[in-house]
């Protein structure tokens, strides 16, 4: 069976870097935009569309219950959305049938399942995440760490409610996650990658 | 500054055995039960008194913000309690000052907090737990699995209420932490061991 690995991450907290990097450290594909660009490659909505509602539950303001049981034929957005999802779900399978990969977010813990990927969750204290994003980011000088925050909340939060609309798990919970690192404290990421990629090998070897 | 790790685990998940493992890998001292031993020697309380309080709240009857403020001498039960919680977080840290080490439990990445300790958090599936148990324990053939679940769940509880008690934190609060692992999944214990020392150094290094 092909070696999949899968990472959560909050916002901020260097989870898509680690993910990157490790799929470079094991010499095994990586996915994340990938699966964004296939998904517009494979749909006849706009471009700007999909990545506006990508990672998005259907419609945030119904009720987790009502936006299921809905008559999709006349809510033309929760159908066109729960129809995005569902694609997205078949490109993340079909690309982790193809071989060992590195999938970044998208319920891909869930998605794929049945193929015992190895899920990682990667998070970090407040702080380290506006630092982190301040680093990173282009045209944040103005912001206010006060607003720098709440985005930051409000990216974790519609992430959450995404993950809990599609899988009826709490996002973030350790129950759903193999390895758990919390960024705050990392001070050398390569020497995080090399023992990174042995745990998660020690969760793998004798299958 | 000492390395110092500590570990908050849940019963059956193999914690205290990664814990002596990494110690051994670290050529660092490995501290669980030697802390009961020290604790023991310098109380005149009976060793099975001393055994059966430690790493519980003092007075599980008392609600937590009562036995806090209460008159304390004039209940020898509680006062006793806080007397061996006391004596055991300076036994903790007077081992943290000899030099590196591994700390099993007893609100140790509390209590060392200004060590800058790296803290894990080991915990398990119930089922996971249930055959660790049944696999390490003498004894516990005639121990139904509900029973044993319930065992488990009763630890699990002690600790949490105890940290919370000593702590004002919650007990396996992902934020409490830098790398949480869960054992269901672990099939090779040394590949696991090796990964997890480089992720600690990844901590430390350059400090």
């Amino acid at each position: 069976m092909n070696r999949i690995i899968t990472i959560g991450r909050t916002f901020g907290s260097g989870g898509r870097e680690i993910a990157r990097r490790l799929a470079q450290s094991l010499s095994i594909a990586y996915y994340d935009q990938e699966i964004v660009k296939e998904l517009i490659s494979r749909s006849d909505m706009a471009d700007e569309y999909i990545r506006h509602v990508e990672e998005k539950r259907p419609l945030p303001l119904l009720p987790i219950t009502t936006a299921r049981t809905f008559s999709l034929s006349t809510h033309v957005t929760v159908e066109q959305n729960l129809k995005l999802y569902n694609e997205e779900s078949s490109i993340i399978r079909e690309f982790a049938e193809k071989g060992d990969g590195v999938f970044v977010g998208r319920c891909a813990d869930y998605v794929l399942a049945s193929m015992k990927p190895v899920r990682l969750f990667v998070y970090a204290a407040m702080d380290s995440c506006i630092a982190r994003c301040r680093l990173k980011g282009n045209d944040i000088e103005e912001i206010s760490d006060t607003e720098l925050r709440k985005k930051i909340e409000n990216v974790d939060k519609t992430r959450s409610r995404y993950y809990r609309f599609y899988t009826g798990q709490t996002w973030s919970d350790k129950a759903n996650y193999d390895i758990m690192i919390n960024t705050s404290g990392i001070k050398d990421l390569s020497l995080l990658i090399s023992g990174l990629s042995a745990m998660i090998d020690s969760c793998f070897s004798t299958d």
